[in-house]
């Protein structure tokens, strides 16, 4: 098969199509995350790879696949696969692990870290609110280094999430040094700069993470992970 | 005082150095971080603003201000601070709580965050090892939150922290699952592709952070906040 070098090639126009807006299809950047995602059965759409490198693949000169990405990290397969479609009600309704709930979380990179660690810890799902970064863009999936496939996500407003009956938890500087819940619970993150919005905050439980007088804050990602692995290392006592 | 507009002007030469080779001087972008900073008593050796908003600070046109940072978010002041200088055989001898080693960390944000940690986790200090990106580069600086200059930081290479006598643990998920150390103790993470390097990993105890089968690892800044959060807490019972 030969390799492709134009940008009017219809695989190309694809896979910008889904780096640009991911409403379809959702690219995977790099070996290990692709095929981490075929191991677990996910069947890609489309691969590409930099260069005739593997039948399965599409291959575009090198030339074709940079112009692709915006990562500096240098990569040579791209796998491009279904959208999940999860329901927030579904998540809310689980009834296991704690779910995840993100307020204005903006940067795409946090996102995707908290995803990883939500897959990492088992939790039910994330839920994103109002004014968080998309969960399906580039950075977002790369920083969930494949989980994005693992863990169910949604939008989600406010409101569903207060009528989930879920107890509610918001990790905030301002709350209790308590022990985060370890099963069927919302767990509410927020934004770096204006934290859990008004309207969660009074529902819920505030969480405080222990720590010395020498920073203000932490990173919204440090807290996620800190009081997920907290609430998987409760849940199996 | 006058608006600079020159890129010319000593001050923005200076501003640039410290930007791009931060030997000398180290920047604080932003109001939050640079205020912190002279809050807890730092000294700033030149605050610069964009447009005259400030009586000491020296003001520079938006357009010369804007050609300074690489950030997209909109900053309108940057201070000037000496690079502070550590010693690594001190940070080792301190004697208290852990010392954070980084072993080859390459990615600045995650080396910034890391000393935001460490900063927020009482740690007795942070040591880079062989292959760290630059602790006082922008990106690192910037993900420190002002930590930077509240946390001792040192280079050094592996034999002096195997030759510091400090217990030596490190993350690593064939580990055990125990909790970190909560004292004097050196505790390493290593870099999210290649772990700890052998030379530690064999003088270490390895521990592991518990978590499901759904991710392989996590992002070196997570382990780091689970695992710091963990020492704080159990040396304040």
């Amino acid at each position: 098969m030969k390799t492709i070098a134009s940008r009017h090639n219809p695989s190309f126009k694809r896979l910008r199509e889904a780096l640009r807006r991911p409403e379809q299809e959702i690219a995977l950047e790099g070996r290990k995350q692709v095929e981490d995602a075929i191991a677990a059965g996910w069947k890609p759409a489309l691969l590409v790879t930099r260069g005739p490198i593997r039948e399965d693949a599409v291959a575009f000169t090198p030339e074709l696949f940079d112009a692709l990405s915006d990562t500096s990290t240098p990569q040579d397969l791209i796998g491009l696969f279904l959208r999940p479609r999860h329901d927030a009600g579904d998540i809310l309704r689980s009834g296991r692990a704690p779910v995840v709930v993100l307020d204005a979380v903006q940067d795409p990179g946090n996102v995707g870290t908290i995803i990883r660690l939500a897959a990492a810890f088992d939790c039910a799902g994330v839920i994103l609110l109002h004014g968080c970064a998309d969960a399906y863009s580039p950075k977002a999936v790369r920083a969930s280094a494949g989980a994005i496939l693992a863990v169910p996500v949604a939008q989600a407003r406010a409101r569903a999430v207060l009528d989930s009956g879920l107890p509610l938890f918001a990790a905030d500087a301002r709350g209790a040094p308590i022990d985060p819940p370890a099963r069927e619970a919302a767990l509410v993150f927020g934004s770096e700069g204006g934290g859990v919005s008004n309207e969660l905050l009074l529902a819920a439980t505030a969480i405080r993470i222990p720590m010395s007088g020498r920073v203000e804050s932490l990173n919204v990602a440090a807290s996620a992970a800190i009081l997920l692995a907290r609430s998987f290392a409760i849940r199996g006592t």
